[in-house]
């Protein structure tokens, strides 16, 4: 999707300058935390304006808790946002008792879904231009109703698209995912040609698309160790890897690989690749944290639109007690402000 | 082995100053050129004195390549070191047919196996503390005779060890692997909490005995994403890794997982733990090249001795190009020294 300038007048935005849209996620859970103290920060600050969807008592509480003064205001499309103040989609109204800090419930699963729906909404509706979304409950956005496994599969389903891909993003390291939350035994089995393709080709849209990068350098990690010494331990980069990143070329994408793992990595950090195509999660979670610990940003990869998520669950061991590490919220938002951007002046 | 002050005095060193020795590798790949420009570097030269094992005109002709003024001089046990030039345990003369730069062969496979065995017999009669190998080329070795996957096996036979793990030490990180040259498909199957246990008591022998930590913190990986999520994805944390790290735990030493492996890296990288015990290769190496890629060392943990090796192979294709990167030899040699030195002060 880009940003019409049509869409941004109706928007009520300054022209060109894009809106980012964070839904509140669990509110039992740090993501309030973790959002009012990313929008103190002198970064997100600087960044583009910022809307909030959810419930304004739990902004309310959270940021009198947190001793931080926001000012949060009720805001509808297609009115201009505020001069002042944090403007505040209100898409719930939770009692107290149905948004208890540390215990998760059906009333505040429900009003994390439908924050996320109109989320959704107003970005088709070309009301902001970039989601950020705070961490959810699973279980409980089941129960109320989505059926689906996180954020990632809802936002691919209400946009009617077929293939996304996880992708971590940082300042020296981007890296996609092939398969994602699955037992490693399993791995082998769920690689396909069509899969690694759909990967690779996913990440290199993304790249170009959201990510300004016109010819983007895109490495292809192999299954195995040493990307299975040919064939030695295990054949998957020959029968299944090797063949993807051949089709990937002869589609024009400068791709690499099946390339050993442990090799790839810090050529990537140093510059030599756009991001890895990694075939199972702790193959590129595993260096990727390692080296963006704090700072590391979810980005799907697929969508028409921009989403970015902080790289952390809900915390719920730890929400209320004002000690949620925000820098994962805070490059959450830079991020999605600065592909915003990208995408508004592309 | 601890080297006692007799076995000191046998082998003519200098009272508690160790001795490392170099086993010279395949001498078509980059080992000598790496072992001799490691020797003329700052660290290797302010740390304990290195004998080379091996064929001395493959050294005289890789220190005229590089242009490197080095005196290579004869020695055999029970001599005193010469007091300049570098000490040569003689085990091959080939002929500079027999040692062509990038056409790895079997005269030259037979020479490099000779070195391992010969730099065994010297650390075994206390005329030497630490071994360091240069790269071999396997399929040479295999067809020298030597009927073992590599350097480490090799090295078990030789001092009857049961059971020995590969371990990649850095200055920040050190990881541990319970299985390593084995396709993913198969590493479910491999793991047993015998196998996961033997691991964790080696890894912690080693950071007591050879590493001078009197009470190693040990981390173990999940083998699955999330290290399964209370078996959602995969069932080997609850079926083995669990019950082992509680063996170990109850056997006394300090160990917590098995833990989500992209959070295990950042927290042993910042020192909360001195290892971190990994199920697969790329589990461990990914996160531990990309934080030392130039620097990394194989150590070999089980071993009676100190064994350590660059983490790079034979490299044939640059051979004799006066362009291999000396870096992990020379952090090889600087560790092998600095272990030496806790052996013999312990």
């Amino acid at each position: 999707m880009s940003a019409s300038p049509q869409k941004s007048a109706r928007a009520g935005a300054i022209e060109h300058e894009p809106i980012l849209v964070v839904s509140m996620g669990d509110p039992s859970g740090i993501g309030p935390e973790v959002t009012l103290k990313a929008l103190s920060s002198r970064r997100v600050r600087s960044g583009p304006p910022v809307v909030l969807v959810g419930d304004p008592g739990v902004f309310d509480e959270t940021a009198t808790r947190l001793k931080l003064r926001f000012r949060f205001l009720p805001w509808s499309p297609p009115e201009a946002l505020p001069q002042s103040g944090i403007p505040v989609r209100v898409t719930a109204d939770l009692s107290p008792r149905d948004r208890k800090l540390g215990k998760p419930g059906l009333a505040g699963g429900k009003a994390a879904y439908d924050a996320i729906l109109e989320a959704f909404h107003l970005i088709r509706g070309g009301f902001a231009h970039a989601l950020v979304t705070a961490p959810i409950c699973k279980a409980n956005l089941n129960a109320a109703g989505a059926h689906v496994p996180g954020h990632t599969e809802l936002l691919a389903q209400l946009s009617h698209t077929r293939e996304v891909r996880m992708m971590m993003v940082g300042s020296r390291l981007r890296v996609a995912l092939v398969t994602t939350h699955m037992a490693i035994s399993q791995v082998s089995e769920a690689l396909s040609i069509r899969r690694v393709l759909d990967t690779i080709t996913i990440t290199d849209s993304a790249l170009r698309t959201k990510f300004g990068i016109s010819k983007p350098r895109i490495a292809v990690a192999g299954l195995n160790p040493h990307a299975g010494e040919q064939g030695l331990f295990g054949d998957e980069e020959i029968r299944v890897i090797g063949p993807a990143v051949k089709r990937a070329s002869r589609r024009g994408i400068e791709v690499a690989g099946p390339l050993a793992a442990d090799g790839a990595f810090p050529r990537a950090a140093a510059g030599e690749y756009d991001a890895v195509v990694c075939m199972y999660h702790d193959q590129g979670l595993g260096p990727f944290k390692l080296m963006h610990f704090a700072d590391g940003v979810n980005f799907t990869a697929g969508l028409p639109f921009v989403r970015t998520s902080p790289d952390h669950g809900t915390a719920h061991d730890i929400a209320g007690r004002g000690i949620a590490d925000s820098r994962s919220m805070i490059s959450a938002l830079c991020v999605a402000g600065d592909l915003a951007r990208i995408q508004n002046t592309a």
